[in-house]
């Protein structure tokens, strides 16, 4: 076990805190009727480029020693780390090569190209991003960016636990349950750890599309277990195989248990988000809320984090829900 | 003249400073870019009901003596108005009977019923709802709550203002610009009130649809002059037929300025705000926003505050968008 704590993400922080905008945490009068608890949202799809993704890439991207950034950069993703990695390299000149499945949303390989990186599509059906990226990185002598089994990554993500509790502090509430979505673990790695060190009590969840809980099975588990093939969501910033080997242990140790949605209800949760907070939201940004309004967990008279995690949807796509 | 000044605001604001949201300011990196602008959104579409409406009807409702609060109230309202006005009723038990047009967008109309009210339609064309207002004033003895002509709403809207300056402070930024939308002139009224008064050398500009461009006109010839009739417009939220009595002195006061944009143009600007901002805004309450991406006015180098005033767009509607 690394000595990964709080005090990674606030030292991520003071680095990132001139570069990343502070994402607003609203709550929502209907929503709290509607579930009888009191719901805080964490607005990541208003982060810079449209995710929180961007925290961790700009962490780990500006740390890199000056070598390292003439060398450039490769990575892997489906796309929102993807469009973080291309932006956090714009904004210091450095060259990006992204890796992206050809049927990742077209928001999110048109923006990554706006921010300069060139993009490589691979067939997720016959490649494998991991043997491309690894490849490239050898050929090309670049630096991985890998999208969450990071330490540099992880302390990214967390600022937007650091963002959270300092909200909540204003208000003066102590939350009960954080609901975070999770597909490496990356995120909710970072967030839980530093929610979990300002209030000891919090219950935190990980929240998964149905075939691909791995998080919440490898957690029953206590080891990493991988998900059984054959499976496919909409909520494509979230699908990978397997926890994390570096956001598993943290998660095992902070989280309280998984919990998984189905796409359907997603669908339905992005319009309800829609329609009363008046934000648009990504299927896999959604599940976490969607985790929430459909009661899959029971939030009566409790206060509750919900993670929005991003909202790069085709514009079409968002519409013909 | 009266003697209406920001003084009235920061009253306005401790009286409302519990039951409403504080919502968020932000700034995004793309339209900053491509303004050439550094801009600062006011998201009152996250307001509860929808819109900002909600501060000058809680401000006003709340200061009623027992005995007006059991006599009932009546409002009229194209709907934002009608919402707010129905739910701060709601939270003190108090009547409202809100008449409404027969086209105004569904979620107004069902919002406002859902808040209790009774909802009378009229039909726009034949009918004048200042006067079945009066009537209902008259026969059922109700207090008539105003959508803009009313010291009471003008400051309660204005804690917006109030709102936006205390963040600009926290980030240590003084505003050049302010563009805010303009119907009958109330939230315009209030938050101009306040920023002058916070920032002496900001120019505030009042945007108006084509076809409703009462207030700009009337700056110009600096007496209230009413708009030619045959005009429509989808910004269903700022279509009033002259200035109010209380709000134009104020504006007058206040304002640099009228700008005027069309339907298409508005249009273009709530995709562009779901695109990049992530959020959804109605017509009306995207007018601000659509003076500063339409280059209305050079916004080169200036730091600019643009409201974004309500969200309530019927989702079919926003998707055939």
């Amino acid at each position: 076990m690394s000595d990964f704590s709080y005090l990674n993400i606030q030292k991520a922080y003071e680095n990132i805190k001139h570069t990343l905008d502070k994402t607003p945490l609203i709550t929502n009068d209907y929503i709290n009727q509607l579930l009888d608890a009191k719901v805080y949202f964490k607005l990541e799809n208003l982060q810079k480029t449209g995710s929180f993704k961007l925290r961790g890439a700009t962490n780990k991207i500006s740390q890199l020693s000056k070598e390292h950034k003439l060398r450039g950069l490769v990575a892997y993703s489906s796309g929102n780390h993807a469009q973080a990695v291309a932006y956090a390299s714009l904004q210091e000149n450095i060259s990006a090569k992204i890796i992206m499945p050809n049927n990742a949303p077209k928001i999110k390989i048109e923006n990554t190209k706006k921010y300069k990186a060139e993009v490589i599509l691979y067939d997720p059906q016959k490649e494998i991003r991991e043997e491309i990226g690894k490849e490239i990185e050898k050929k090309e002598n670049r630096i991985l960016i890998k999208p969450y089994d990071d330490y540099d990554i992880i302390a990214g993500q967390g600022t937007a636990g650091y963002e959270i509790s300092r909200d909540l502090a204003n208000l003066s509430i102590t939350p009960d349950i954080y609901l975070c979505c999770c597909g490496g673990g990356g995120l909710i790695a970072g967030t839980s750890t530093y929610l979990k060190y300002k209030y000891p009590n919090i219950k935190s969840f990980a929240v998964e599309p149905y075939g691909f809980e791995d998080t919440k099975i490898s957690l029953i588990n206590k080891k990493i277990i991988s998900n059984k093939p054959g499976f496919s969501s909409i909520c494509d910033a979230i699908i990978t195989p397997q926890p994390g080997q570096l956001t598993f242990p943290i998660n095992l140790k902070t989280l309280s248990g998984g919990i998984v949605v189905e796409d359907n209800e997603v669908k339905n949760s992005i319009k309800i988000l829609a329609e009363h907070l008046k934000i648009i939201v990504e299927p896999g940004g959604a599940v976490a809320a969607t985790a929430a309004l459909t009661n899959k967990i029971n939030l009566k008279n409790k206060t509750v984090v919900v993670m929005i995690s991003g909202g790069n949807i085709d514009l079409d796509r968002f519409s013909s829900l």
